[in-house]
């Protein structure tokens, strides 16, 4: 993969955000897709298993196929998901091999955080999601059902602005402005961090 | 964080293996570990709950108290961690508030694997541990029953050479050479990529 867009890690934490909406026309190559399954292939995995698979879809065809089986963005009550023309380009769907473990321990979270770190250095952005129409896409794309369907990757050009806010109220419901931007309120570090009860 | 090795995505998956053997002599700054939460922090959380916190700990005293309740290197049969001298100068762990949800989901793997990346860039590396006397670190820790203790990340200078190898016959075990150098097999990408039985 060319480092297109040489960032320091925190910079490309910063940067990949759950995208929803992206500029549907622009394509992904299927050897950048290929790129960030290879950066999941060298992510850590328990006891070595290596237990994960990967489905690639760069097509419209298949796109809009995947499409339906995807619930999105829950805290967005009046919205069923991006318009036409504002959809991801590119799915990666990542599939457990059930015959080689029943049990997938923190592999997919390890593997999706570098691939979603991966997209935004080639300038792209996607949202990982865990709310899908398992049979529904299981019977369409034909999957075998010894792969369980973990997760879907959906990846894009982002095109909407994200904006981190500090959380109030305890209150973790994203939201979206006047100007359809979407706002993400983060729990501040000091909150993260624990101290005090455990000395003695 | 500073960037103190400036490397692309690429490299810097490739460098973050998991190392169990460290320069026990060296000081990780609180800051530093402070830095790898707050990638953490960054990173994608499911319906945005952020239920992660983060226990750090870097001094003498509780690295020997943590130590003891790690189980090392399960396939290396005559290992049964590091000696002193060779132990992690440092910890996070990674606690589920319970008070927040109950799933963590994807946010462990997620949130360590920032960590772990994070560390990397730091010139640190580690291990992500899930074999872990719970019940033992919890009472020694005073770690309240409202937090979940998910993930031990050990920290520290790595003094430990670390090969990918191809694998062969399906074996996924890691293993040490005469050098007591660490080799790890991977599975190609060609085997990860599924292709074929999706058209029609």
């Amino acid at each position: 993969m060319n480092n297109k867009n040489a960032m320091d890690l925190k910079e490309l934490v910063y940067k990949t955000r759950s995208f929803r909406r992206f500029d549907e026309s622009y394509h992904i190559d299927l050897k950048v897709l290929e790129g960030l399954v290879d950066l999941a292939r060298m992510s850590a995995s328990a006891a070595n298993r290596q237990p994960l698979k990967y489905l690639l879809f760069n097509t419209t065809e298949f796109c809009q196929r995947i499409f339906p089986s995807i619930a999105w963005a829950a805290y967005l009550k009046d919205w069923y998901g991006p318009d036409s023309g504002e959809r991801p380009s590119a799915y990666i769907i990542i599939l457990g091999d059930k015959s080689i473990t029943e049990t997938f321990s923190f592999d997919p979270g390890i593997a999706a955080q570098s691939i979603m770190l991966g997209a935004t250095e080639e300038g792209l952005g996607g949202c990982m999601i865990g709310s899908i129409k398992r049979e529904a896409l299981r019977n369409d794309l034909r999957i075998p059902e010894k792969f369980e369907i973990i997760l879907i990757l959906a990846l894009g050009k982002p095109a909407e602005k994200i904006f981190i806010d500090e959380i109030k109220d305890d209150d973790v419901k994203y939201w979206r402005d006047d100007q359809q931007n979407h706002h993400v309120p983060k729990r501040p570090l000091k909150e993260l961090i624990l101290k005090g009860y455990l000395i003695g």
